[in-house]
């Protein structure tokens, strides 16, 4: 059975879209890559960080989906991640309202001895100097090593990024965060200058507007599916990763080919994500509803052209 | 054989982008349209109006594409619409600098009488009453009428636009027109609108980002080809439109599968369109590259998932 090492931040979120507002809900990268990547049949750790606030019932909830939190580490008297954030009216954008790091900021990541043979590690958004670490304590090289980063630490601590894309087989951002880190517009330039930098895999995320998958001379795109309404985006990114991460794991095949499919099932994970507020949709979502909207993404993206 | 009516106007472009400048070339969504459907094996006329400035040579370039130019008027005496335009550094925006409506300004189409019969007509943005006017002039209901538009229209003569749009089988407008058109931010619920208003298949182009295809509860999407170098946007829509139009005038096939090819049919030319100034690289086209990037698009979208 495939095991997926997963870490990123838990939190608490206070999200406001043009459809509603949510007091402090569960929140942070971690939960919404367990729980995209639970969908697969295989072992799943998070490693993570969290005070003593932080309720129960949320750990309860992702052992609930065979999650190993032994490893989330609890903080006595320390206070979780807070973020909030509200979202424009084309939910395209966002503005921080409020971030209070407390016990993120002294995160010191410690890997469990079984997981230090993972297939899969998946690396959410944080401080690179912590990614860097967690790569370090690994026993034996994962047959894929998965990071998630984004512009602030471009901004900031350019030297440690630099350094942990260099350790990594997949990267995934944004295409203006590609744009940043390479000083190319166009993707495709911009994928092959990432691809020298370590990561043999260049996933572009461009939320409505779907994902790019770079891997030398090929590329495969997968769009986000058109929905009739969107609810909250957050997490999304984080759902597509825990997706894309969990179907490496179960599969075990890192080809060209198995990795368009691994992209799919995020975009589908995704698709559920921002149905509802944080990640009620993805805590209720069954296999035949993710059966059923991949026969949707087959609908959307697949045709029969004759070569005359 | 197929039989295209292509609509639309003739200008001289100014066009400067990030990678260079042009002085007057041949634009104006005409050529544009004319130059795509000529890749198909079917007869195409265009209805237009140009000055008497208007060089003989770009006329005689469409006809060696064996496009009819009879039914482009010349005025004596007038100038030709003329458009300059600046685009920013991300190629996604530009300003207008100039407009010359010229003789675009009292365009009055008169329809040859062998085109009254076409199968496929395709209106070219432009006063809705102009378009109005040679779908009144048909003498036959063609298999499919196409409509090209712009926010432009839905501000300055509303009524004229609903009228044309509750006559035509197709719409082709951008994401922010649609949203404009219906008051509805979900594409999914705009193209729902949309098809109420008349047309049975709703095209949204996304520029970069790809087009989507809208018809009842089926959608269908195609991504741009990602390319290394994008030099100038100018005339990317109405390229699509004009491989779109010629697909569907060739194959007399106006079901949603087939509706699907001409989407992606569009799409490589307009991938095209994109990598020279102006027309100069859809003039210069052979099929062996149109079907070579085919295989492209297929590699980009094609995925086999095993439904486990």
């Amino acid at each position: 059975m495939g095991k997926l090492l997963a870490v990123g931040s838990m939190a608490f979120d206070a999200i406001e879209t043009p459809f509603g507002k949510t007091d402090k809900i569960l929140g942070g990268a971690a939960p919404y890559i367990g729980l995209a990547a639970s969908q697969f049949d295989i072992e799943i750790a998070i490693v993570s960080v969290v005070g003593e606030d932080f309720p129960k019932n949320y750990l309860s909830l992702l052992e609930s989906k065979n999650i190993d939190t032994s490893a989330i580490e609890i903080v006595k008297g320390g206070k979780t991640f807070f973020w909030s954030g509200k979202y424009h009216n084309d939910l395209n954008s966002r503005d921080t309202i409020e971030t209070q790091l407390n016990v993120l900021g002294d995160f010191n990541p410690v890997v469990p001895e079984d997981y230090k043979d993972a297939d899969v590690v998946m690396l959410g958004n944080l401080h690179p100097g912590t990614q860097l670490s967690v790569i370090d304590q690994m026993a034996k090289k994962p047959q894929l090593i998965i990071l998630d980063t984004m512009n602030f630490w471009m901004d900031n601590t350019w030297d440690e990024l630099i350094q942990v894309i260099s350790k990594v087989d997949v990267i995934t951002i944004n295409d203006e965060e590609a744009r940043q880190l390479t000083k190319e517009y166009s993707l495709v330039k911009a994928a092959k200058k990432i691809n020298e930098m370590g990561p043999k895999f260049v996933v572009i995320k461009k939320g409505e507007h779907g994902a790019l998958l770079f891997h030398g001379d090929n590329v495969f795109f997968a769009p986000a599916l058109p929905l009739e309404e969107v609810f909250d985006p957050t997490g999304a990114g984080d759902t597509f990763a825990g997706g894309f991460a969990g179907y490496i794991a179960t599969t075990k095949d890192i080809s060209f080919e198995n990795m368009k499919n691994a992209v799919i099932y995020g975009s589908n994970l995704a698709s559920f994500c921002v149905e509802k507020f944080g990640t009620e949709r993805v805590e209720n979502l069954s296999k035949s509803e993710i059966h059923q909207r991949l026969l949707q993404f087959k609908e959307l993206t697949q045709f029969e052209i004759e070569l005359t």
